[in-house]
């Protein structure tokens, strides 16, 4: 049953490269997204490494991140809980994530600004 | 001897993951990118397949990709060339490019609107 709690996230196949590339242009949503690597984690611990985010700054970054299909945020008790898309973005761009997240930096000092 | 003419380039070491990532994640940007593919061309005919952009609209966008070094502009005559940094981009981020742009889509039809 679909509830006020559930949030709307693309199908891969509505997956757009563009906006995929975008959600992870950021260094703040780049760094949520490496996060997520080893599992998912409650919403509320979604923070970049380095300094904690606003709330609704941070709440802006997971949704795009969420629109784009590279998370999805599930509602879990009280939580929330949010994953990485791995094998739903694997299916559509093969080696894309991968390849990103290869090439990301080790987490930055906290004095990097968020873009 | 440097000139006037030539604009700045970062070096590869200098790339930055997020800086690269947002200049491919516009439609009109990956579009030029992909009319690189094949080998350089005159900066007069780099327009994205499908429309073509106002001189400083274009102008923008390949500064965007300058910058992030993606793209390489030199001098040639009265012209500019534009050049895909595919070995740059392949020595400091591994299968990256080759990623993208396997997932990238054909050329979109005139009727999209560019970011």
């Amino acid at each position: 049953m679909s509830t006020a709690r559930d949030l709307p996230h693309p199908e891969p196949a509505d997956f757009q490269l563009t906006q995929v590339l975008f959600a992870l242009s950021d260094p703040a949503r780049l760094s949520i997204v490496q996060g997520l690597v080893d599992g998912p984690q409650e919403v509320a611990a979604c923070q970049p490494v380095g300094g904690e985010l606003p709330k609704s700054t941070l709440s802006h970054h997971l949704k795009t991140l969420r629109e784009a299909g590279v998370v999805r945020s599930t509602p879990h008790g009280r939580q929330r809980h949010l994953e990485l898309r791995r094998a739903d973005l694997e299916g559509r761009f093969p080696g894309l994530l991968d390849a990103v997240l290869d090439a990301a930096p080790d987490p930055r000092p906290s004095d990097t600004p968020a873009r």
